[in-house]
């Protein structure tokens, strides 16, 4: 089943509660929280706390993103905020089997996130252990980006090793410029998730979710 | 005159506007807005973005308090964000004095700011730059801290040092564990500004920032 | 020939020189020194000092497994101290060959060694330079883990890697939840030296690493 | 077509205009330029200034390779002062693609350079994205280092990659220990560009360019 | 009353337990433990575990010396580990005042080093904070260097500073090149507490601490 | 008597060898070299290898300044270049003391420059220590900067200093914004060595270096 996954970065920051319960009406079928800490990525969203709020106001999945060096310092606090999964970067630590571990013991949904220059061959020897797998079809935390199309071959890759190997139990994501142009071509590719921000959020919520989903439905 | 700053860190995160228009309605003077980075202090709040949210819904003042590493990184996007006043810490660059010319050149009053372990001595050099000094009589960016009564020796020390140079015009701001028990003499001691997060959201806001504002006003 | 090197780091700290000399009669081949800098990984151990304590007390090879930050910076050290072998992490150095290459020159033999979260692919390059690999089969550095059965599968794309390539000559080690369970399994996928802390000292010296041998060659 | 690539950090830094427009007359086919700013490697050398300075002298292209940390920070910086072709270290940086991307967006040509440890399925994803791609043959910014023959591997991958991928147009450039001996093998192997630095200014400029470009042309 | 700190830095790394009793015999009348990472300071020492090892060991006070960046990261450890004083670096962290509450707070006394270059004016917000001061007289975790006199101006000075505030009460300790000829110096400026390591063990332990008492109570 | 030390930064970087026997014969008293590492300071300029260039080419002294991070890592290339005194920062580094000592042991004259944010009192435990103290007048490695009047504080603290102990034994030298406006009120306070870049290169060499010769000797 294809899902979609509005960002809540591209929500009205002044009236978080309004637009989360309207996203939740509107058919998102999870929120993607994009946790960025102007080291890692040069601009800072916030913090363990959005998502602390946004836990008791809705039902859906919490799924957070961290563009954040080394974030292992930070998992604690975003497992007891209330996130369902935690996906960090395998640039931005030494120690990626220790992270996705730790996100693990604490209960929660662990995925391993690759920039557009990182190849599948990287995260191999993760790939039996994490949940979800998140292709950035954009360089994470810059403005202005278009979707690279070249990203769709890491996708393809990575719904054939889910098929050879037994162990591997993940869904795909895709994150950037994912909108009713693109989103076909990455569900044809295998992706099983996708964040859609700015698309979302210049239209009317319900249309646009439904528009992609039936997108990402017909390429299957 | 003494005036009252809520930190907009105690305010409802999922509903920033309705809590905005609260405190300006309840007597606020102006906001403070702590931006926190992870990496200068062990928590992230939120971005620039939060302050070019804010800007339109208010007439109150915006100042900004960077907890961050390397703030020169960051002077411009939150100029350009509306900030009324951007404040720096001198533990976190090595170029103290540029970063401070950097705010002014963006249009914006320069605050420096000291950690507890800081000494007044640190910063002699840019008192005649800076529109603010900011003593933080806590530990910035760690919860649960409590006032910090040896501070005031540093604010004695700026109002001091104020009077004595003609070149130096700066208000003095504490930050930190402010409340109906300690404001007294920290404006006695010679405080402007008095950041109020967690006292001023215990309460009915009016009532508590009428509070501290009397009580700021009688023991000066 | 498979060989049992016990990790110092297991043995009672106030009395090294009665434990390695106790080490060497209970029949360990060899013995390995970890070193931790608290910044790469987080714990820390001990310097070069250790080595140059334990060079006159024992025939034995001492292996050095250098869990440092841009361990470059003290190979010099640690070759000068005695060692026998020096092993560099892959994630700790963007100039690995250098690295490697250092070492050899410095007299000594070079190592590389990988997190659980690193390819075999990571190191091709430096498959021909280096006379052992160390596949790490937990977290380096982190108390409490466990033994990663999927780590094996690195053993043996080693193995493979080794007998197709002429130019390879290297001895496959691993370390981390070594003991007589999981000791077979690693022999059998191809690994030669194999590091064992906490069972060994958790029992009669000779007894543990004669069982230990035992399992290895037993599985080979 | 071969092309020799004197790299100018081996020219008389006294006397740059003269030796520069000597080695535009004996021959060279573009200029090779070494940025290193003492953190990513272990030496310095220049800045942007060299660059700005060369432009007006000569009319061969100027092939800028960054041995810097973050080189983004950079980019603008060295497109603006006139460089053709700018190159940035896999291993230094975590957004490869971003990096590549704002160079060509600065409307100069793009390279990637992978030091003697990395292998080519590190950059697999950017292979269609760069203009050249530069293999180290010695590590870079260490003063005598020998060319390493095992590198010819990587320059056969990468040679045969291009054949296969219709989308794969870049040139291969060898950088380190090149000269009339070793020149030969790397152009055999398939690459197209060769930096030449102490062997070209050891003797006479055109005719030893003559003879690595002989040298070249012979072996291919 | 005149204090001697041997440093156990000094003593027989395969035989710390033999050397501790020794020293404890001698005279000693507390014990410096060295702790260096290799960061902050280019040698590497021993982390936590040695402060395990030695507590069962002696009755003398344990104090510990962080030559260690960002302390705070490692105090829980310490003072887990049995630490009777803790003492971190001026130098070595952002938020000193948060450091050595932070070793309050675990129930442990917490002292603050200043480096030769640091001058005392820097960590006076803290001195009504602090049981110690450690006054490098030597640039720590170098070898091979000599007592610098020109030190004992800071002791002086921090003698002179707690006769006239109430609110400061801790020992002056010195740290570096003491000895038989420097101890004097040292002692008729106001120290109270003398580290010293090589002198100590370069002889019978008992003669060379009975003869640093006593200078030191001649000179006082 | 008061000395004017042109910085070649501002000379022509393709022409050194030209330039700098120009100054020679202009009346330049000594040469300023500035080395940016790019991290420090946010440009980037050059390395060891041009004091290794000017050395044969000028009696002049050279005096290199290094804005640069940890300048410990540089200081032995800088001193066997050829170097007659070497400034490191007291913002760049946690061992200043240890920095200069350096500098000393290699028989390099040792000066210590400090930020236009940095007080005098910062450096007063190197006072006793160095040969020069460089104020800085502007802001290091940024363009564009204007001289600030209010540094001429620190440069008559640091000249009353001097008188006042024996010990100290300093020349004074001031850097940014020097021209024949400025150089007047620095010679006033106490400046001894006057760095003139542009201003310098801005008409004919020994005019200008006359012109200011003339204004510093007539303000003293």
């Amino acid at each position: 089943m294809k899902q979609i996954a509005p960002s809540i970065l591209s929500a009205d920051f002044m009236n978080l509660q309004r637009d989360v319960q309207n996203l939740e009406k509107a058919g998102a079928d999870l929120l993607h929280v994009d946790i960025m800490d102007g080291m890692f990525v040069p601009n800072m969203s916030f913090g363990p706390q959005v998502v602390t709020g946004l836990r008791p106001l809705t039902t859906l999945g919490l799924d957070v993103h961290l563009m954040v060096e080394q974030p292992e310092r930070y998992i604690e606090q975003f497992a007891a905020a209330g996130s369902d999964l935690i996906m960090i970067h395998a640039e931005a630590t030494q120690h990626l089997y220790r992270g996705l571990q730790m996100i693990k013991d604490a209960g929660v949904k662990a995925g391993v996130v690759i920039n557009p220059g990182t190849p599948v061959s990287a995260i191999e020897p993760v790939l039996s252990l994490v949940d979800q797998v998140l292709v950035m079809t954009v360089n994470p935390g810059f403005g202005g980006q278009k979707f690279i199309p070249a990203m769709l071959d890491k996708v393809t890759e990575l719904a054939t090793y889910r098929d050879q190997h037994a162990d591997a139990d993940y869904t795909i994501e895709v994150d950037g410029g994912v909108n009713d142009q693109t989103i076909g071509a990455c569900a044809k590719a295998g992706a099983d998730v996708f964040v859609a921000g700015s698309y979302t959020f210049a239209g009317d919520l319900a249309t646009r979710i439904a528009t992609l989903k039936q997108a990402a439905h017909d390429a299957d």
